[in-house]
């Protein structure tokens, strides 16, 4: 797998001249990346904006690591079989029309197979974008060049998708919105070779990946995906569609993929340590959000919840019990450092409402005792924090201390923004950037306190 | 209740000449919304921006239909006894310092309603931001001036809500996000006397209100609030925290309410046809997508699905399962008309793939021919429809049409949008504008087709 994240010098099999299609987008991409070493072919032109286009792959003058192929699918057999004449083992197909296309484009994907089994190459794809490695730069995809471009913020979450499309969207949300840092993106489309356990496999390995998300329809092999989810301390996410008896035939029409029962599908990811999630926006906020905070150093689930209204305290305390894990018990001394801000007619207690400590002692001063309070108590895993988007990041002075010292104790903090979306966009950003993850939903910030600190 | 939603004379007894207090942004509302017909009360100052202010209610030379009291709780009994004197006989108490601050507040709480009581006077609140009418632009609320002002939408949806503070952020959360057209708020605190079934009695009533989203803490009087939800055909979300055992307890401390067993009031919201949240979020979200969609004519619950990527009608489908509503069998009729735009390889289905026919006919014609082909099907009863971001509100043109044959059939359509979000963020007002509601995430948008579809 190393070599399809991190190759030297790589070819295109489809380079288009039209600026609409995605073979000029791929042409781009890896012209931007690779610059010489990049090989484009094309034998309608010699020259495309000025690179030199190469009428077949036999033609390179150069060893090739990657070859992306984008080009109809009956053509692909033909380009495989030239590719291995060149020595060329790694091969990215991007073009759909295979076995998600009917008896026709399955006899494609067998001879394909074939191929790639007699001469030892491994085949990425078909009807996929590609893959993309955000720390190297080395974008081997059709995403339109402007959406990455200078927009791409390096971080520790990879990303696995099997759907082409939804690849595009995720990618085009993450970038558009709260910044999110990655390591390594693989679109793996139809699993016709190279499967999600290969990825998987090579990004538990990978320094630069710190949290890994998971969009599967279907898991190849179970037994080696479980393996490869057991053998790691690294935080995996997944959603697998098709978990219900009509969603398994949607994605049997979908990418040929064979139904599983969901009982020993959940059965085993949960031994294996997995987080589960059922919508596409849980997958990204909680592996944004595990991207962004200190690992938790107990699996003990005890949370604490400070708010600025009673209310939300309520909703948040509801949804810990939802989820199973539970309200820390605050110990005697972290009783009486509280008690230090309270006014006498209101004892403090977990959930903490803030507002009336707040009314007497201003909220810079009581969120940065309180906080300091709850970290230090033994009984305590992690925090969950509200606030309102009104508050100025001013009024958060003192933060980086509190973020320094979640990082220390190893108990991560998840903060529940509420108010004026641009103000709480700012405080979000302000927020994360500390390692503080914040989101929109009490739910979705239990989810992620969840995941955090009772896994395994 | 129709004189505190609509009162033509107000008084106000706490007028502040401090900018940064409640008080004075009330003053600024006040004056705002009834002009001439606003008295404010302040015995320190003759003139307040140069209005005049009179020392005491009882010095207030009109009749006044409502009086809203901002002052400290221990002087708030003598306020009411000079109020009943004056013959006001509905009074908006804002202050805090009640039954939720110890015995000494418990004891003035009695004391008003001893006054309540003997005077025959209605009160609202404590602890309380107050009322708010939109449609009527009354505010006798302590929402800051700008928050508001120019910026408020009227609308269909009205709220009641428990918890002050949390009015203030689903406030400022609904007027900075997706316009979403209001008709009346109504924060009602500790619920001394003016409770939610008061509330939800007047508004369903209410010609302005369609929609009714309700955040409690607890129900006052089970059966009377089961009666009135039951005695309309009006939407009712209900957000009811304390839901838990812990969650419960974290309620009795926060507004002194009691705790209540969540089975049986889940019971009597089921069947009192109530459609039931856990999360503010969705409590917005699904109020706001009641607001702006057609009624549904049948509660059949059967979903057709409409997706630029498989993937997304393999989640859809799980999520519509996960609901207990069904997947629509699409007729004869309806499948022969998809296919004319499909390629033959590719049997139409719901979940209904649209990539392949879009690759052939382009978005517009096949989009629009799809949609209209679901939405005459006898056998759909909603439709849930995918969109990337990306495509441009010009892409949807003849989209019109198609609101309007929602509309005709009473077949409501819900978007889910994916992609950049400033694209998305255009896409959904584009949308919702023509009353096709549209949400960020799967399991919400299938979460509102439920509750659009099989309501009792």
């Amino acid at each position: 797998m190393k070599r399809f994240f991190e190759p030297e010098t790589v070819a295109l099999i489809g380079a288009s001249s039209k600026q609409s299609h995605p073979g000029y987008q791929l042409f781009l991409n890896m012209k931007t990346c690779f610059g010489d070493r990049f090989y484009p072919v094309n034998p309608k032109t010699a020259k495309l904006d000025g690179t030199t286009c190469y009428p077949s792959i036999l033609d390179v003058p150069a060893e090739i690591d990657v070859a992306v192929v984008f080009i109809p699918a009956r053509a692909v057999p033909e380009a495989l079989e030239q590719c291995a004449e060149k020595g060329i083992d790694r091969v990215v197909i991007e073009s759909a029309g295979f076995a998600e296309a009917g008896p026709e484009g399955q006899a494609i994907n067998e001879r394909c197979l074939e191929i790639a089994r007699r001469t030892g190459m491994r085949l990425w794809g078909p009807n996929c974008m590609g893959l993309i490695n955000v720390q190297q730069t080395k974008v081997l995809s059709f995403l339109l060049n402007f959406l990455w471009k200078d927009r791409f913020k390096k971080g520790r979450v990879s990303l696995i998708v099997q759907s082409g499309m939804l690849s595009a969207g995720f990618l085009a949300s993450i970038l558009s919105r709260t910044p999110f840092g990655l390591s390594k993106i693989a679109s793996i489309g139809n699993k016709m070779d190279v499967d999600e356990s290969d990825v998987l496999e090579y990004l538990v390995d990978d320094p630069e990946t710190g949290v890994i998300a998971l969009y599967l329809e279907a898991i190849e092999n179970g037994r080696r995906f479980y393996e490869v989810c057991r053998s790691t301390d690294k935080p995996i996410v997944v959603l697998k569609a098709g978990r219900t008896e009509t969603g398994a035939r949607a994605a049997m029409s979908h990418t040929a993929s064979l139904a599983q029962d969901d009982r020993v599908v959940d059965g085993a990811l949960r031994q294996a340590g997995v987080i589960r999630v059922h919508d596409m926006n849980d997958l990204l906020t909680i592996a944004r959000c595990l991207g962004v905070a200190p690992v938790a150093a107990k699996s003990g689930g005890r949370i604490a919840v400070m708010v600025f209204s009673g209310g939300a305290g309520v909703v948040a305390t509801d949804s810990i019990a939802d989820r199973g894990i539970d309200l820390a018990l605050l110990d005697d001394a972290s009783m009486e450092r509280l008690r230090e801000v309270f006014p006498e007619w209101m004892e403090p207690a977990n959930p903490l409402d803030l507002y009336p400590a707040i009314e007497r002692n201003g909220a810079q001063r009581v969120v940065n005792h309180c906080l300091e309070t709850l970290l230090n108590d033994p009984g305590v895993d992690g925090v969950f924090l509200h606030l309102f988007g009104w508050y100025p990041p001013e009024a958060f002075a003192g933060f980086e201390r509190i973020a320094e010292l979640s990082r220390k104790k190893k108990k991560p903090i998840v903060a529940w923004t509420m108010g004026d979306q641009e103000a709480c966009d700012r405080l979000r950003q302000h927020l994360e950037a500390m390692g503080i993850p914040a989101v929109e939903e009490i739910s979705k910030g239990i989810r992620v306190l969840s995941a955090m600190t009772s896994r395994r």
